[in-house]
């Protein structure tokens, strides 16, 4: 029930060709959801102001196709993860700023200005094999506005290379910390520094790693407080809540 | 907002003391769930019908008391699953209508008449140790007023047992289907029944069994067709799903 | 033992050819089962009066071919689930009638007129990955004989959307709700409506859910009454007992 | 080696007491972190502002009056979670200040003022069982200076309670959400809101909730972003992370 | 239905009181596994011969001394497994003739003569704390009438108390194996025997040992064939099988 | 130690070339194991009778090919498990006896004439997906020398199928039972048949079946008594035990 | 067989007593393994030079002083470990050497004179909560004949501490790292250190450390090499294994 | 901060172009790691001396022959673990000392001499399946100059081929074990021998192995001491920790 029915009915009202009695019913047999929800939704689309993401994997390449050209029509930038640069090939035949980010696995297309977000994220990588959900968390972080300070290969086998990198980690307003195998690095990072640390799991490893089991459970049991843990192999989600802790700065 | 409170905006409207811009700005500005929920809620608790339960597990005894003692002085009845005789009779202190089902674990405080259900639940056990979990089931089924036919020891161990009963089972509307160990007989009855079957497991069983988790992910598989399964135990939950689908037949 | 040879033994009984001490041993020895099961198997086909369900999974295209046809050369319907477009060319090389369900996997061959169930199942599903379990379910229910009310793209992270259509949720008599990641779906269903719910977690999402394990824990979980759950990606199953729990207000 | 210690040395050095080799050796051979650890940790004690907190589960209740009293003597504020009424008094026998957080399981003794953190932070719980969880939460952030506005009932089992709430949820600069079971709310409350949430699973349930793993599970493959989880029953964890997350605020 | 009916309903046909088609519908309206499980049952009764086993666990000593006076009565055995010295106690207060096998946790009562079985069946254990579960191996086998020869301490950590025995052990016609921790014996005893080896994990061990799962899940993948796994600490149910598969050889 | 080698050494010692000190050393550094090991073997070799198995999966179709001929040049008869049709190519054209059981999976060589063991093997399949399962136990059963019966297609959905066939499954001197999904059979057909039941879960099913582990737990959990269970998928092993059985009754 | 036996049989075929061939008939059917392994065993007590271990928990204290009496009776030290006070007590009665080890709970008999062990053992401790497993590991290596360096309270959260000792940390030939939670400390130690490190997962943490699962996985996923682990809480196996690897240092 | 900039440094404050207060400063400001950490590591690289290792799985061939290229222009020598014959035939087209371990599926390329380690390696596989895995370990530990001996088909159902081998075995200074399906032979081998065992599950197996879990935690469970596990299929790891072990008794 968009705000302008609403009137209708009001000034039917009010005119004497609705009675408050069958106006009341109208109202209650309305779907309800209508009044509030639309408008919320808009407000919050303002609110949000992050462009639309779409999870790449398992869409085909011709519907990606058209949820970006849909979208890019309206003006809206947009982000695809989990893709491939085949998905990128056709996407850039009809969008020509779209971009290839090859380790991230992500295609962007942006349209317009992009309001930067206040602060700074840190992306940690522990090892070279955690780099694609690492990139898929810093170009996702990017896209949404945020400046973005890559840390990687400081995995805690080789802790003087990341207690050499503790300055910039500490400059960071939020840390989100991309760990496989034994998920030990968001435990040493949250106490380092004094922000939010937000920590991912992957699945790199082998044997009892079971998939990412063993870092997510560790990330859970981290010895060290101001940890939050998102899904296994989830950069996206990382960056996501990252970018919302940030965004939360301006408007403070 | 209650259906008043919207009645008086509109006479406001009527009157001429309220612009329709204003209502329109009152109606969207109002938290809006409670125009519709309230009512539904009210409708749903008309149409369901079904007494309140509670859950007395962890619950201390002048909790639960203070509810059930709430509830029966708005003549509600009222059910307490997952308690003990202590907390019967500190029930039974207060509201000399209490019952005290041992077997089930249950206290009962009936007011006013009972609607029948519509058909009949045959509740059965596999063993001897499902018996309190069958029994939380067919008191609660009785409870919400449905004939309930108890057929226990029926275990797929002893085939004839089972197959002697066959007439009876055949005859329910519902059949709900507790086991424990290997938990084979929900398979079994849905390959010689026509009706829909509640599966609960029950964490009766020892070593690999893991508290109920073999029982539970052999439903899940059964390769009988026909069987919805509910959580461990949770002989309160396949009763309130057997009395859903009972009451669905008198709508028909 | 068909009927006719339990009368021979009778007559011969009657005759004086057999004594009775003769008869009651061959009685005795005869594979009993035959006697009884044979009638009632025959007795349920004839109530359930569902059409006969392949799963198509594991079979080799010439073996679902085969069954297809020995089936419609009796006149029966059937349904093929799991299966390919491949299946389905082979299928309609020799079946005319037969229909291809993409977004189901399903083929369906149809003979004779449907006789339709009382009532209608709603399939809601979570998101558009669920839509392969969730138009499976819908398939199966209509093929069947249920009406059937799609409602899809639901989800919990857009609760607008779902509150959208309570209205059209709230008429059906039974709600199949098909949803992977975390499964909450059902339990914000369950309590939206009066209707029983049969919850179907799917395999969708990635790393910690585990192949479905997550939304299989949440539904089993679910805090709302009323709720039934099959196994992982059965919308086969959620149909079926949908369909069971129909067809029983017919009887009501 | 503090930095008293390295000024007489380098006075050393420009005394002619110390060659420049002899000090650079001496230095080598100091346990280096000495040097920079120290001032970090002690700035990061200034930052951060928080006052200590000590687990009290496994402890002694002297153990625990110990540690209190040690930090008391230095005007340090403490807080002491998991932990029993017995506890509170042998505290409260020594520190006047003394509070006992009954629901909360906590002890905090407060010494000074405190400095409030920028914004608020709401704490929902979906069940009341989830309460003393919750109620760990908003107790410890309220201790490290927080506004908390407690939102509790408001499981998804019955949707409008949580949406008769909406507005208030949404002028939280952090949601927390505590829930057990199914744990599905942070999943519909992050569809909600534009601020981060901070989800507890808790080990409310039985049978197939193993603990709090379904609760957890569910969490970590929340349809909506935007989701940082913690571990199961870390009310304490969850409040800490969220004070981090105001606190970058009031430095923005 | 019994024996006697079916000669009552014949010498009916034969009498002429009955027409054949008369007796046809009433055979087949008679709940028809009445005719053939009661003989089969008794049948089966009478060939197995095993005294009856009552699971001791959960019951209450009332119940168990109910039980086992009851059977007394009828001059059947009976053995109480997994029970306390304090029902014992109550048991021998009423039958005479019972026997507490402490290290075993089993009562028995003898009743008649007892059939021996043909051949031997060895128990073995791997360490003391193996001992529960070894002696109720022991002690079923014997009360259903095996030679048994108990081989304890014989872990694969001191390999040569094991070699020791193996003329023991091979004389034997079945090898019950009995082991916690890590579970290799069978493995290792199945290589040197010629016989079936019945292996029994137990929950004997900590941490990694997850309730006995570590024995299990190394007992079924025995590198060696000729081992039957039963559930974790089922010292009776491991005897039971011994026992089948040594009265077998009676009837060869 | 060859028995040669010790009685030239004991030789030495009677003609004094040896004294006993030098000989009791000499015989305390052999490799003991040589004395008793190798002859015990060779003695088991004798007894046991059975033909060599190779597990094929694994291993390149030369492995096999090699094996197998080095067995059939000392008229060893081979079997080989999980292969290809690719490889039974190979193999037959060195070996022209050689056999391809297609839904088994299995290659034979039989070499000279094979010794029938005692009594017979029932082999029962719940679905027709068990089929390769059940076919490798009733192959490999009857490559080592027993009479088998298939039994198959009598799940538990269809117990008048299982039921027909009770008087064929109790003439087995040992049942094989194969299962997947919720693996049921076992429990049913051990109260139905008074001799061991050996229980093979497969891995045939999705969703919760979690690869087999559903059909496993049952079985472990067996609510009857006289079963053993091997690995999952493990017909081999599972024909293995139950010739063990059967060939114990020759010698009894 | 003992080394006194076989002379005596060598000296009965010198002195004509027993022919060759009856010689060899005796020794090939004795228990061969007496023969090596007796010898073998005093040989490896001898090289071993570890006094013994009894695991206390599930003994009763008689038992445990019996155990104990025997060994100081010949001589031996004795170490009990997994014991209470109350065991102590009533060993000190009778043995006044022996020690109580309160923190490891662990009771010492010392009977002559210990040969100390090469090298030194570092024993780490995340946190107070390991403390119990770091001092059974500690206890053990210094009974064994180790020098041990405690290092407690070094867990990767507050990494400053740990990089203080890291001094004493390399100058122990083997480390011991006790840790529960997330088991990252020893990750964190063998990148910083040139020995073995020996990971012992505790048992401390809740929820999702699945009773000490979390750590346990971590350290088998360590990303760094040269670590090798033992069961959830096995002190004494982690010191044994040290104390091993020491003494081999000597032998070298 | 290496020595040469703390030696100007110092030099500016003894020359008084720095005050000790600034020259203070500036050394709290530095990143304190690098004085010491740079050092530190150089001083491992040469004590270590183990050459660098490079785990091939997920590397791209390029990425590994720049690696291998990078290595050898230093006059490093270099392993590379779980990669395959292209990638040899890649790398030796640019190095022509490179080596196939076609087993161990390991490239290596050695440069200079090797200093040898001193005491001896025993690598023991139970099956022939395990075989990678243990060339894995083998080859490693030769690269790293361990002399090694390759004991082959040891598998505990076939104990006299391991008791054949128990000298050699006890030869050793470190045993590796590697053994997949039940996991037994490390228990079985440490009861055998005084020196450290290094055990290695593999991930062998079908069905209830999962993947190697059964192994494994039969391992973490050996009821004999002595034994340190790695994880799944990790020959690397357990190479590196028996290396670093016989490394350390050159140093004693």
């Amino acid at each position: 029930m968009d705000p302008r029915s609403v009137k209708e009915l009001l000034e039917g009202v009010r005119d004497g060709r609705l009675s408050p009695d069958e106006a009341a019913s109208r109202l209650a047999t309305l779907p309800f959801e209508d009044l509030g929800f639309a408008k919320l939704d808009h407000h919050r689309a303002l609110r949000r102001g992050f462009p639309e993401a779409v999870f790449g994997a398992g869409k085909t390449p011709p519907q990606i196709v058209a949820i970006v050209e849909r979208m890019a029509a309206r003006g809206q930038s947009v982000l695809v993860t989990r893709t491939t640069a085949a998905v990128y090939e056709q996407v850039a035949a009809v969008r020509t700023g779209a971009q290839w980010h090859v380790a991230a696995r992500c295609v962007t297309v942006e349209c317009g200005t992009k309001v930067p977000l206040p602060g700074r994220i840190a992306v940690l990588a522990a090892g070279t094999s955690d780099l694609p959900v690492a990139e898929e968390a810093a170009v996702v972080a990017a896209f949404h506005g945020a400046a973005v300070e890559r840390i990687y290969d400081v995995g805690v086998a080789g802790l003087h290379r990341l207690l050499d990198r503790t300055a910039a980690i500490r400059e960071a307003d939020v840390v989100i910390v991309v760990a496989g195998m034994e998920g030990a690095l968001p435990s040493v990072v949250a106490g380092l520094v004094d922000s939010p640390v937000v920590a991912v799991p992957t699945s790199v490893g082998y044997g009892a790693s079971f998939g990412g089991l063993a870092a997510l459970l560790a990330m859970l049991n981290a010895c060290s407080s101001g940890v939050g843990v998102v899904n296994i192999d989830n950069g996206f989600g990382a960056a996501h809540l990252a970018c919302l802790i940030l965004r939360g700065r301006s408007a403070a």
